[in-house]
């Protein structure tokens, strides 16, 4: 085995018809197998309703990999190891053809019982999956068995719990791999090595240097065709409980004893505990939704959330959510981390702005401001880092002017940086869970934001919509942050510049 | 008058028809006069040996700022403001002929009797000109009176003492400015406005963050036509006494109370008086020195210094020299400003490469020292800044590369950075004497360097040659940072991208 392949294994991939395993999971592999990261022994057993053949799996394999990627070389031999057995979730019977496939696999591709369950399928299921998979024996094998889920895990703190109590009667917390694909993302990962791998960043990451921390993760899209699970979620759910929180909770964890996964996480949740509980009538005071109008985008007029399809005509579903999340321990007590996170917004990206605090004395300009020091990690769709500072530019007077230092991950590498599901698809393969969320993490989230969406659901007088798509959400989301004395800095002119 | 505009004021060059007066000081008064900074009422008499009549004077201002720009755009306009008058600095007669043409001109130009004498010619005659001006009623002027005075400001501290009693006879300290181009380059200004206009550093601008700072201001050029001179100076007088310690001093500097000159000079006071005094035994262990033999510089063979026109060819004189520089106060007590210089190098580079401190701990690879945070602000030929820093390159693994974020001055921003004697002219016309170096700082230099070239004069047994020409230098300079466990930075190997 070379030393980055994966350990071989069976994966098993339910919903394996679906848009996230055509548009993922089947690139992703791809992409590993081509780089010689899986395994020599592996296969893969896709599960669904639909009635198809192995050959019809593989050839749908094959459109989602051209599709995706453009080229499809040694792709023959790639679909060679996918098979497809029509599968009905409750249905034992099922269970137990599956297994005697998952068996006959097994010994063809020498396997050592090594067992991925992939659950890429509405979350309603994941529980009654988890069940048979041990009662009919699927979990009963000699190599390691894995769970991987995708989120929604839960609706509220209660349905989370009872769905964890349910998958844990079949696997171990360690075996449950829970995906938040932007753990994957490069510039996430980045976010940890910025700061515990640089002599430059930790002395100035507290509230003696920091003065507030924007992140925000704007989509362009509206709901498209996830309205019925977007109606019930919204974007606190749907976004903040996960996503959001998380990168709140690398960008403040303390520096863990070593990167271990236990330790990791046990930093994570940490920063979770310390959250400051937002509740009853204090939400309105740190807490701003929103849902988005009519509007313009791209120069093309789109409808507003309440006329999407599948959309309640007198929906209070949120799409937009802003927030002020404070963390009650030594290093953050006074530092706002706001969060902001929306659909029809202005543009697509997700970027995390540091802002430092001013300087003591502003020697250069008693009348004017400095701009303060910025650093801002681009997650996506650019990735990269950018620090900006004031310099005297060219010229003869002394006025500062402010300058931007950039480093583009597209630009001067020129690596195409691998997508977050080949990344974590990678880790499960090799047992490594540090970039999956653990139970404690799940939970102390969702009871973070379970305070505040009852509070929500108890307010009557929704203004809804109110605001206009391609804009970036309601005035009170500025209003959030103006009271502070801080504004949301503006993320298309932050932008980094290609090196 | 304009909110840029310079006042008015007559100019007297002493040493007109030189090589600097021609390569620097036509050109940058000429890009004065095309930006609107020069007054509408400005002239300038240029005075030397050379029988010249206006006419040819003015031909020649007109051929210099040809060759060295390129264009001449306005040229008739700008050298009818010129006047020639022959001179010799040792006769009364000259000078009473010249206050004449002065006095002429103030009437002519309504210039209100201000005037700014640069000597730009060799040292030997500042005093004489300076008794001259006013015993020859030439600093009997109703307006302000400046002298400008070139370097090298004395050879030791008591030829500058002697120098200095001389001028101030006929012109009080605020009146003298003593160039040294160096302070009139923009990067060089941006070290000032990079420390106090950013929260940024300054909390890491000491002792705790930073390891060691190297200072290398490399020419790939010989001696040339200086060798009378330099055979006299060498590379510490030449260089280290002004540039390297001037450069010393503005990274070292304690924020001052406010930007006036006298409040950053009384900063850059401290840092002198701060300066480790090395003398005696002790210089073996902070200095090195070095002559070029011959070498190749861009594929071309190039002789020895000893072999170079009007050089003895026994010479003693360094063309190199390295040293660790101490700086013992509070803030930079235990680290060591390394800084080196010398003709014929590997490549023309001015950079300042501030290291910080390794993490306290290095959790990534615990095999494997991490690349330590640089900052490192190029001065020239490129100018611009970079931070050097570790984070997560695309990929799959877990291992931190090396990643520069840039910020170069040229790229961007497209401005041509005005040359620092356009800069110093500029702040001479305006008062402004920041950016000269005061007597004090002068003299506490030349006591510092006094101490080593004492020790190199008793010194026999020299090995020169003892670099070839194209290195950066005798292993010596390495060997210097070595004991203390650094190494130089390979400067190339650091240049700015641009953005």
């Amino acid at each position: 085995m070379s030393p980055n392949e994966a350990s071989t294994s069976l994966i098993m991939i339910f919903g394996a018809t679906g848009d996230l395993a055509k548009r993922k999971l089947y690139p992703s592999l791809y992409h590993l197998f081509r780089k010689g990261k899986l395994a020599k022994q592996f296969a893969i057993i896709g599960t669904a309703r639909s009635p198809w053949t192995h050959e019809q799996f593989r050839e749908n394999v094959k459109d989602s990999v051209l599709t995706s990627i453009g080229t499809n070389d040694q792709i023959d031999d790639f679909v060679s190891h996918f098979y497809y057995q029509p599968h009905d979730v409750t249905d034992t019977n099922s269970y137990i053809k599956l297994r005697e496939l998952a068996a006959e696999l097994d010994s063809k591709y020498s396997l050592n019982g090594n067992r991925i369950f992939y659950l890429a399928m509405a979350p309603e299921f994941f529980g009654t999956i988890a069940d048979h998979l041990k009662a009919d024996g699927l979990t009963d094998t000699l190599g390691f068995k894995r769970l991987v889920i995708e989120k929604p895990f839960g609706h509220d703190l209660e349905s989370a719990e009872s769905l964890n109590a349910q998958i844990r009667k079949s696997f171990a917390e360690e075996e449950i791999y829970r995906i938040d694909h932007y753990l994957g993302k490069a510039m996430v990962q980045n976010i940890e090595v910025i700061r515990f791998a640089n002599a430059f960043f930790e002395p100035l990451w507290n509230n003696r240097y920091i003065s507030n921390i924007q992140i925000t993760s704007s989509e362009k899209l509206g709901v498209e065709e996830r309205a019925r699970y977007y109606e019930k979620s919204g974007a606190l759910r749907d976004m903040v409980q996960n996503h959001m929180l998380q990168m709140v909770a690398l960008l403040a964890m303390e520096p863990p004893i070593r990167l271990t996964t236990d330790e990791i996480r046990s930093e994570k949740v940490k920063v979770f505990r310390a959250l400051r509980p937002i509740e009853g009538e204090e939400v309105d005071e740190y807490f701003v939704r929103g849902q988005y109008g009519q509007g313009t985008i791209n120069a093309d007029e789109v409808v507003s959330y309440r006329d999407e399809l599948n959309v309640n005509p007198q929906s209070n579903t949120e799409t937009f959510v802003a927030g002020k999340v404070m963390i009650d321990n030594f290093r953050w007590a006074g530092v706002p981390f706001y969060i902001r996170t929306g659909k029809r917004m202005t543009t697509k990206s997700t970027k995390i702005v540091i802002q430092f605090k001013d300087i003591p004395m502003n020697l250069y300009n008693r009348n004017e401001q400095l701009n303060p020091n910025l650093l801002v990690i681009h997650i996506q769709p650019e990735e990269g880092i950018t620090l900006h500072l004031n310099a005297k530019k060219s010229g003869q007077n002394m006025q500062t002017n402010p300058v931007k230092l950039n480093f583009s991950n597209d630009g001067t590498n020129g690596i195409n940086t691998p997508e977050a599901y080949e990344k974590l698809l990678y880790d499960c393969l090799q047992g490594d869970a540090t970039n999956f969320t653990h139970w404690d993490e799940v939970a102390l989230s969702w009871r973070f934001v379970d305070k505040i969406s009852e509070v929500w659901e108890h307010q009557t007088q929704s203004q809804f919509p109110n605001y206009s798509a391609g804009t970036m959400g309601p005035k009170e989301a500025e209003q959030l942050v103006q009271k502070d004395g801080y504004f949301w800095w503006n993320i298309t002119d932050l932008d980094v510049e290609n090196c």
